[in-house]
């Protein structure tokens, strides 16, 4: 396999070297930002969404990016072409930067791009995945941060459990997945996601944006007995696009198969990142 | 100055080379431990407590520390003497580790110790400080984390508001400062800190343990109508030992000034520090 380059403060190294001193903040204090989008076949799909929140999170997190949007596209550029991955993803990591005194946030931060092989399957994914609910509301939820302390605290319960993932409430709402945004199909045929303290999802934004008025999109509060008598249940990221949701606390969702409309919002979706 | 040295997996190097590549689980996920003691004239301070701590912390947050006890104890020792501190802080650090995938945890941790130095002042800070309330609950709050995302971000509210830290406070129970305990003499003469999901910081226990019986305190819950009558209010850490807090929310605590009890207090507490 060919060596990858990671770009890191203003320089490209080869992804063995790529470092930072320990006194930066993300690994004293666990503050930092991140953002992360694929390519097909070479092209960066919702680009613009994704340092759209980039450059959201940095500013709302006190964090300076020292490029510009075409800066920092140039450099984005530069890294595909060393790298020659067409079918990927590319992670964009702003940590809090070192501090003198390993707490106070300094002026200048650290900026890390690394790409990785990634090959997006365009297909629903009928096998779905089990979610465990959880109470627990994110901190600073809707920016970007690297904070998936909960995440990986669960993962070892997640595996007893026989689940793929957890699904976060708190206060009787429904939240969110912690890499992916939830949306259900209510009985009476509604598709819903929460409103409020959850992240902004990109492909979420794009599902809201769809222009299929059939399959109009609500977004809004809705409560864990709305999710129990959910008829079909799934969730959207980057690398997932839309992934079915077939059993919650070992229930099944609706029937326990992978929805209509599941299929037929992935199908939306497909189309607007080909078109993308 | 003469270079310091740092202890990084297995090894002694100097700071300005200590480093961590970047798929560590800190800088990708917020994931890691730490704890931190002083040491004065060459002798560390509540060293079984501390150490106490940083295993259960590990234990809780599913980390493994690759030595016994007397291992780790061994090296402190040896990184004390290379560095000839005598009067210092040392922080150890256990992150998340380095992930192949950037989310799963791996079965190796990575195990950081530092040394700076750091002058303990033993007499009562009279000027005190101020805080701000701010409704937050920390989470996994009972072990020692590197999660401080709140507390940095909350900088600049505490900048503008002419504070020094904020104090934490959920579902109306007054709970703790981001890095140190929180302490009231009540109306009636009761000194409180409060119970549950706070850390179980070490100056906090060997407080507790006192055992001046006119002094005794009481680990209880607590809510902001408490504190508002509070006669006296302080915080205590490894490096602060006792301070007062004066004013908090602009206004002043009892009589604005350092209190009695305070001050009995923090002359137990040296007691103790000078015995240990």
């Amino acid at each position: 396999m060919a060596t990858k380059y990671v770009y890191i403060n203003d320089t490209f190294i080869t992804e063995d070297k790529a470092a930072l001193l320990i006194t930066d903040l993300a690994i004293q204090r666990g503050y930092g930002i991140f953002d992360f989008f694929k390519t097909i076949g070479g092209k960066p799909i919702f680009l613009e969404d994704h340092l759209d929140r980039f450059y959201h999170s940095a500013h709302k997190m006190h964090l300076n990016i020292a490029y510009s949007r075409e800066e920092l596209k140039s450099i984005l550029a530069e890294l595909m072409e060393k790298n020659d991955l067409p079918d990927s993803g590319i992670r964009i990591t702003l940590t809090g930067g070192y501090s003198t005194d390993g707490y106070l946030l300094p002026d200048k931060q650290n900026l890390i791009i690394t790409q990785q092989h990634f090959l997006m399957d365009l297909e629903l994914n009928t096998r779905g995945i089990r979610l465990l609910t959880y109470d627990y509301q994110r901190q600073l939820a809707r920016m970007k941060t690297i904070d998936y302390a909960m995440a990986i605290w669960l993962q070892p319960f997640i595996k007893e459990n026989n689940a793929d993932d957890v699904l976060y409430h708190h206060n009787g709402q429904v939240k969110e997945v912690p890499r992916a945004n939830f949306f259900i199909v209510s009985e009476q045929g509604e598709v819903i996601t929460a409103k409020g303290d959850v992240l902004p999802g990109v492909t979420r934004k794009n599902l809201l944006s769809l222009e299929n008025h059939e399959l109009k999109i609500t977004e809004r509060e809705f409560t864990l007995e709305e999710l129990q008598n959910a008829r079909e249940a799934f969730i959207t990221s980057t690398t997932k696009h839309i992934l079915p949701v077939l059993q919650i606390d070992g229930r099944p969702v609706g029937d326990g198969k992978a929805g209509k409309i599941s299929e037929q919002l992935l199908a939306l979706l497909v189309e607007k990142v080909k078109r993308n």
